[in-house]
């Protein structure tokens, strides 16, 4: 009998807007995303917030309920907003997907309601994944708190929780219904995450774009101090280059090939030998360090955009090396060295690590000399040395 | 700032194939389908293994490893194949997927492994479930065992478990590798197996396609005295129209009709009712024969065709009637009558249901008359009682 041949697309599309003071009732944004979604009847609302948002703004739950009050034609809350609490966490604690997803029963969300997620990147991660998988898809508004989420994580199409001590072992692709980066909420992050989300704007500009990269270079010492036009063109070039790159290529990364996990590789690595007392933001900094430095190495990069990256990363504020990098296993090699085969697990056998080959252009490479990995990690130890002197 | 539109599309291909002695040595089918995937690395697969399947097929496991030891330039086994308990139980018990992520945590299981599921539908939904929310997804290739499974439930996009005593409450959409479909499995169904999955066709053709109805209603009887060429052309043409209908449609089901629902609602609460000892299949065969019913006293079908359409069903072998349908709440009022809120509500708010206009052509509407559906219940009891005497 013929095989029969099953072949079709799946068309995705959501918008990333940017505002202040989104629930402040004369902000129209909240309510008009709702105008694409043609449904008459009335929406249901169930809101997730980030403990740690819900500490720092803690008139946004009243605002929300005054918000939603005002617009009783369009929407309703299904219940109070959850409170859970976030960082990553959140995403070993499996108790708290269930009991989004009692929620989700409780209230009856179907699959024309809307989760709507308040927080960083890791209770973004955690809702997205139990809105995702219940009655096979909620729907999500992310409203990302930190420079991490807004311009990264939280514009993608990716959720996940962590499981058997690995990052982001479960999780799957689901793009958001919206997103809605609202730069007030960045006033109250403390300086680590508000730096440590530059690193994706770093990476991002090293392997695409010498043009953002230099608008960064000219404004580290400004973005350091808190300067929040400048983190406002920041994230608005950084998501908008993120997307690009998940709309332009393999959005559901059938394919081997991860340009943007430059970087990454140690990145993952390193957050998990320091128990994730090092943020993500800060080991990709390090993580890109690492490969810029590698790059060098190896003749690829030369060693004046070497130097300009380095400085760059200092004047923004990141440490470029961690002792945790030398942290060595009963073989007396260095662990980290492990997280190349782990990376190259993960992407299926076949490793593909992104370097340099100049400032706005990375090249992929499938082969890595561990040898010179080790030489780079104690370069940095060197040069970190120094600069603190 | 401007806000960002992300808009892309996802392409998914895979192919249902029809076979017998799927590992037979000399059977290459299993082989070829991995000339798709160019990743030059030996595969690593993962069998699990529907326990009815293993039990009534005492070799199966050995045959598997002598077929994957005569290949092994192209793949290998991760483990030996895992045997779980199958049926609508399998769907209930969450332990079961944990057991496969810890496998898929163990085995070293990664996005370009595969995972093969044997059984019927609720394994192949329990582990497609598992597989796709371990790293985001893990190729999955379905051999459905059953009638249902391989003309229907198998041959689609979607996974699921139960959960907080709801069909399907988690699950996701999440296309195959590639179905194999291997006729011989179905030789030792029991009985109520083999017909169960019949109903799929029924509603399909009835929806649909009157070339298709013909065809069973000539092989009525051929099919319920286990014909197999009959049955193989039923289960072709059958998920060919379940894949078409993917493929033309809403293949994730963003919308909110759900025509291949048809008989469903009543269905699914029947299910619940009988706590299961009625199967998917026959549940649906009732719930047909009452939309049908429902169809005719709208107006909407005429006499003759309403008597065709029982007919037939009596003659694959279908029950008309369950003493289930009389069950009434505390208000008198008759359960299954819940079972159009609980529908509407899984559709998000707005009630669609299919009927019938003529054989081969489904009308969709969005009110239904309780006391008409009463009506139909109780012409389909007598309808029953007439036809046993």
């Amino acid at each position: 009998m013929q095989p029969i041949q099953q072949k079709f697309s799946v068309p995705f599309q959501y918008t990333v807007h940017f505002t202040n003071g989104l629930f402040k009732l004369d902000n129209p944004l909240f309510k008009s995303i709702f105008s694409q979604d043609v449904n008459a009847a009335i929406r249901k609302l169930l809101f997730v917030i980030d403990s740690e948002v819900a500490k720092y703004h803690p008139s946004l739950i009243k605002e929300i309920f005054t918000y939603t009050q005002q617009h009783t034609d369009t929407f309703k809350l299904a219940a109070e907003p959850i409170v859970m609490p976030g960082g990553e966490a959140c995403k070993n604690d499996y108790a708290l997907v269930e009991q989004l997803q009692q929620a989700v029963n409780d209230y009856g969300i179907d699959r024309h309601s809307y989760i709507v997620a308040i927080g960083g990147g890791a209770l973004l991660d955690m809702v997205g994944f139990a809105a995702a998988v219940s009655h096979r898809g909620i729907r999500l508004i992310r409203i990302p708190t930190t420079v991490l989420s807004q311009n990264d994580s939280g514009v993608g199409v990716k959720n996940s929780i962590n499981a058997f001590h690995k990052k982001n072992f479960l999780g799957t692709f689901a793009p958001p219904f919206a997103v809605l980066n609202d730069f007030d909420f960045l006033l109250t992050l403390d300086d680590r995450d508000w730096r440590a989300g530059i690193s994706e704007a770093v990476k991002v500009a090293l392997i695409k774009d010498v043009n953002f990269w230099q608008f960064l270079r000219k404004n580290a010492k400004a973005l350091a101090a808190r300067d929040m036009p400048a983190m406002q063109v920041l994230i608005h070039r950084c998501a908008q280059m993120h997307m690009d790159h998940i709309a332009g290529g393999d959005p559901f990364e059938m394919g081997s090939s991860r340009p943007l996990d430059f970087g990454h590789w140690s990145a993952h690595k390193l957050e998990q030998l320091s128990e994730y007392s090092i943020r993500h933001g800060e080991a990709v900094a390090m993580g890109i360090a690492l490969d810029c430095t590698y790059s060098y190495f190896t003749g690829l990069l030369s060693k004046d955009e070497l130097d300009e990256i380095l400085e760059t990363l200092e004047e923004i504020g990141f440490s470029l090396f961690s002792e945790y990098w030398l942290t060595k296993d009963s073989n007396q090699t260095l662990t980290v060295i492990k997280g190349l085969s782990e990376f190259r697990e993960h992407l299926g056998g076949k490793l593909t690590i992104m370097l340099l080959s100049k400032i706005g252009k990375g090249v992929e490479v499938n082969q890595v000399d561990p040898e010179l990995v080790k030489k780079s990690i104690y370069f940095l130890q060197e040069y970190s040395l120094k600069v603190k002197v």
